[in-house]
């Protein structure tokens, strides 16, 4: 049986750190912070619990837990200060990109140092920064990658494992490189091909003012991240490009592929392959949390004020929590269509309180 | 002054063809039917109101418009023999690629009996079949393309589109060429990067079972297209394979681009890519009616059951129409954010009604 963790530092209280500091104290924790900026750490106090410390050395001196939630670039340098300022606590970081910043602190310090360094990637986040913009829900039941190596020492990931499931989240053991080839696939690339798709269709709107006209559901959701911050995202890209260029590849060969199918017209290559997507998506769940639980219901509402108020409200009264919610449309428009997840054990009373509230659901998964 | 559209014939009663009836019927047309299915137009003049006929000849014999709105297959030669035997009817179709269309008619037809073909395109539609799930809605405010080509008498094309209006639709001309130029784009394509993303995650889920569970909304949302129905798509995408060929083509390159500018770790090419397809993302409206004029508004909501019916029903009682609701997440998962699309009329009310409802409002767009 290992201790559990108590006594937690969090270097760099932006809404990542903050928040983590949030969800560490609700989860009984006693919590210390520094940020470069003094007034940040000052704020964080104030809206967390944490209690703010004037330097890392300060903040990190009793620490079974360091987190280190600074801005990317300063990260790896942090972690090796971290380290060898607490002489025993575990050091882990928030990066989304693990390879490099995990190659860096290696060449940075010894086995023995090193081995209390147990990398990490909480998977949450929000469009917002700043610790005034921090909450424990930004954590709450997100998958947050373990990405120890062979230097880490098995024991650290496995009591920082059990720290994670105190908080409220999901560990997840993922090596390093593991990690950064799937975030690349699920993650990144997504990214990719949709600024990459709005921007074609950016440049044909000058020849061609109608194009957007025609936009219907389907573009919108495949674009909608292309509204991501770009900064952000250039940086993440170029740090992991190898593993977003392998996907990019990968994801270049099926689209030629396809191409060659409808040169040929071979309608039933191209039915197979979307047979195939279409398995898979119906198996994708909503939510990390619940993906291997959740139900689907198409239900179709009218299209005006309180349409929406009023199947939420159906589904409130009648206790089910709505994991998620979409407006849909056909291939080709079609308005007033709604997808809802629920949880799978909430299937049943959500068909029956929808049949009761006037409803005609269909399930789709 | 033309003279406006008053009889009508619609050719294939199915969703859409029983839904233009629908709309048509209380337009105040007086609306004639018929199926190959002869049960299917008794169950479509049950439900719209169209006065069913026997025969392809009996339906057109007095109509002003014919609509051919039969599978896709039958639709050219049942366009043909609709203008051979209503002597002074425009015709038009449905058909959601034209080009192909438009040829076998011509062909099939001489120049005079062909200026009364008018190709067109209602860009509306829904995931049900059949007539019993038809509803006016499904026209209402679509983009309804008119796809005049140089034998289509100016004004019949005229005459058609002031009847789209009067649907309540918004008739938009384009050549056959254009309107499958631009579909290829911003719909065919979608569906093809949409169904690939899911197939290529799909197969590195049989070596990586963990990669769905780091697949957050972004990827959610580039993948929803891939559960459409797989038949109807390559149907569809090899009907239009030329232009939907060139438009991954033109995707691909835009691809290999960005995986040469990783390659280089150019980061400031990466950004200054994202930026333009950012700023073309926040120019696309919700609704293609409305989309020069709406507002977005981004707004946290707690996850809990009751929290989506509490913020629909704020604005349903500040009688805010919600053009599009997406529950929306930050790059890396983040959960409890809303993004409400809201005509630009009504932006300041919804930020007043919001505000009032305890909510914090951040806009967009």
């Amino acid at each position: 049986m290992l201790d559990p963790i108590q006594r937690v530092a969090i270097l760099g209280t932006g809404l990542l750190g903050t928040s983590i500091a949030l969800a560490a104290v609700r989860a009984g924790c006693e919590v210390e912070g520094w940020d470069l900026d003094p007034e940040t750490v000052q704020n964080a106090g104030r809206l967390s619990g944490l209690a703010p410390r004037p330097t890392l050395e300060e903040a990190v001196a009793l620490a079974d837990l360091v987190v280190v939630a600074t801005p990317i670039p300063a990260i790896a340098a942090t972690v090796v200060r971290a380290l060898e300022v607490a002489p025993s606590a575990i050091v882990t970081d928030v990066a989304s990109v693990k390879a490099t910043v995990v190659a860096e602190v290696r060449s940075r310090s010894d086995a023995e140092l090193g081995s209390r360094y147990v990398p990490g990637h909480p998977m949450g986040g929000s469009e917002r920064s700043g610790p005034e913009h921090a909450s424990a829900s930004v954590v709450d039941a997100i998958v947050w990658v373990v990405a120890a190596d062979d230097t880490t020492e098995p024991a650290a990931a496995e009591r920082f494992s059990r720290w994670i499931e105190r908080l409220g989240a999901r560990p997840v053991a993922l090596s390093p490189e593991r990690h950064d080839r799937l975030v690349a696939i699920v993650s990144h690339l997504p990214q990719v091909a949709s600024s990459s798709l709005m921007g074609l269709a950016a440049v044909e709107e000058a020849d061609e003012p109608e194009i957007l006209l025609l936009a219907a559901g389907g573009f919108r959701d495949l674009t909608r991240l292309a509204a991501s911050q770009p900064a952000l995202w250039s940086e993440i890209l170029v740090a992991n490009r190898a593993e977003v260029g392998a996907a990019i590849g990968l994801f270049v060969r099926r689209l030629d592929q396809l191409r060659a199918d409808l040169e040929a017209s071979d309608a039933p290559a191209v039915e197979r392959s979307f047979r195939a997507a279409k398995a898979a998506r119906l198996g994708l769940a909503a939510k990390p949390t619940v993906r291997s639980g959740v139900a689907v219901w198409q239900v179709e509402i009218p299209d005006e004020p309180g349409a929406l108020a009023r199947i939420t409200a159906v589904l409130a009264e009648g206790d089910v929590n709505i994991e998620d919610l979409q407006i849909v449309h056909s291939p080709e428009g079609g308005r007033g269509t709604v997808h809802l997840t629920v949880a799978v054990a909430n299937a049943g009373s959500a068909a029956r309180v929808l049949a009761d509230g006037g409803y005609d659901p269909i399930r789709l998964a």
